[in-house]
């Protein structure tokens, strides 16, 4: 049996409109035996750095070929239509979408793109649809086993356009960074990874003083599980994407810290308040 | 290889209750190999003509050969289950829902019905829940290839119940119509098309005096693209479904000018406001 | 041509996040030929109960062979993953989940559970996203045909987490329970089937007196369809999935009452106000 070849799919497009139902369309007019898997697309609208971040974090588990993404504020502009390929674990993957820092840190995760090429504009483009009139249909093609030559020319990989995730700034007792995304649950992932937390010399049960900017300071343990604080309580720990976060046991951290993409936010072993 | 039977899948159902769900299941057991592809489910409830229009502006992008349609605020009065069939470009296109006019903008852009069953009730048909009991099935089983007189008999296409989208009012310099829909990003989709920019004698480019009603008259730029305006600013330009639309370049052209589906508005050569 | 094993899928992780996305990845990854058919993943965040409810409403539509649910507030904790199987109409219906009640109603609606495994941890669990990394990939797996002994030690059916749907309190012309669910439409499922109507001694046509609490007590007519009583008149039926419900035709019932899931709700037929 030939495997399936699919078309993962991340936008800021939301449901309520028929964006994301055309763009399955258009996958299935111009190559029908691709399936598209939606990754999700409650992307805030035109929020590149926070689509970036949620891109990214999908990597690890893509199944091959190719991933669509489009987060594209600069649609009609110059800016460039793009599919890039980094070396996934059972070959090249494929990133379409805009050149605008989007495929970054999606990318950097596989090690970088390796390939890249400018995507040809089809005859009778609009203005405003490049999901459903460029991206698309080249998703679809290149998971269907189109050359990437046949979608445009080659262009230097290097040249793409980046986008960094924010660092910390770690020193020992001290880790300072911003909120990168808020899930559904209120849970706050943070630009910090478990090295970030071991150069801080943090140690799992710790309590930890958490700074939230503007707000105020309160007390947060550092634990594995949701499960290590009780019902209520503020607890650090890594997520299921190995990221540092900030959760409340059964309730919401981005409401109790009033916080969201973008939040500044200090963990702090000193000036503990009363827990 | 032969080519998968596509049932396209527009409703107002939302996706917090399981009512897509158990239609995609319905398909499921009653045909298993058609693909379902969602185009939305977001129409507002119960809001027969908004969703006639993204019906219709969907209609171009279709894969062949069924799409099901329900938003059925008459479930369970005497108005008729039907599927009708229009000319699509592989031959012909059936839609599948209820005769109160959703289907009517659609089945137009294909040149009109030229064939309509009206369905037969299913034994243990439910007063409430016609897009599972009624819809789904009918829709799965025309995708799986059953004769239309499997289904039911045969009406008359010409007698199917009308839903005439609003015409604007077009005079030299001046434009009046209304609000189709607005999308997730706040961009308004006007009853106006390119020709009757034309007939409007306005020219890409031009400032138009934009009036809402109720609501002030604001400065807008005629362009191609949100591009062609400053952040911010008001554009008119033609979307990617060959309607005229109201956009803000970088922001909601619905909450600047608190506009909805159903929003009168004038677009004037003459009488603009100082930009 | 072979059938295509289906996995069914139900949780509260919204569609704004990855969550559902990355889980669909998952059983692509684990076992391509597996679809998956989304129910619902609106179950509102860590409400087992509600969320048990839209289960067991979805179970007589349900194909084979699998069911995935996944409402878990207890993730990372000692409660189980499990795969519990009932006998459905074509052989045995697999529902992999967390072992908190959430199966309990459905695996009842097909008499019970006849056969349980507790899932064994994969090496490298995170502590917050089973569904990912335990739920989906043993659903995929039981769906393309594993042994139930692959995926972990077999456990006593009879001692999986019970979670019994509240019962009415049923007397002639007095029927008392609790709204189960609310719908997109604001419709409100009760915790009542058509034999306690039955028992109460209600008649079809029969005006009844509803009471919400808190809250006021208004007249409500005991009708088959919305069409029976007219625009924005309360209405009680037997709803989609055999329910009691109380709906108000072309408006929602539960912005009438200020009702929802878990709200108190009285019948009866004497005390009627003024209709």
């Amino acid at each position: 049996v030939e495997p399936v070849p699919i078309v993962t799919f991340l936008s800021d497009y939301g449901l309520d409109d028929p964006f994301v139902g055309i763009c399955h369309a258009m996958v299935a007019r111009t190559a029908p035996r691709v399936r598209v898997i939606d990754l999700t697309h409650g992307v805030p609208k035109h929020d590149v750095a926070v689509g970036s971040v949620l891109l990214a974090d999908c990597v690890p588990h893509l199944p091959p070929p190719v991933t669509l993404a489009v987060v594209d504020p600069g649609v009609g502009t110059a800016r460039r239509a793009v599919a890039a390929a980094a070396e996934g674990p059972g070959g090249p993957h494929w990133f379409v979408g805009p050149d605008n820092g989007l495929l970054a840190p999606a990318l950097a995760v596989l090690g970088g793109a390796v390939q890249a090429i400018h995507l040809a504009e089809p005859a009778g483009v609009s203005a405003t649809f490049h999901g459903r009139d460029v991206f698309a249909p080249a998703a679809a093609r290149l998971a269907d086993g189109a050359q990437p030559d046949e979608l445009g020319g080659a262009i230097d990989p290097g040249g793409l356009c980046d986008l960094a995730l924010p660092r910390p700034q770690v020193s020992v007792g001290r880790l300072e960074t911003v909120v990168l995304s808020v899930d559904r649950f209120g849970n706050l992932a943070l630009a910090a990874s478990p090295e970030d937390l071991r150069d801080a010399r943090f140690r799992t049960g710790q309590w930890l003083a958490l700074t939230a900017y503007p707000g105020g300071t309160r007390a947060a343990r550092l634990a594995r599980a949701f499960a290590d604080v009780a019902e209520g309580h503020l607890v650090v720990l890594v997520d299921s994407n190995s990221r540092v976060a900030v959760a409340v046991r059964g309730a919401s951290a981005a409401e109790r810290l009033e916080a969201k993409a973008g939040t500044r936010m200090t963990l702090s072993a000193r000036g503990m308040p009363a827990a």
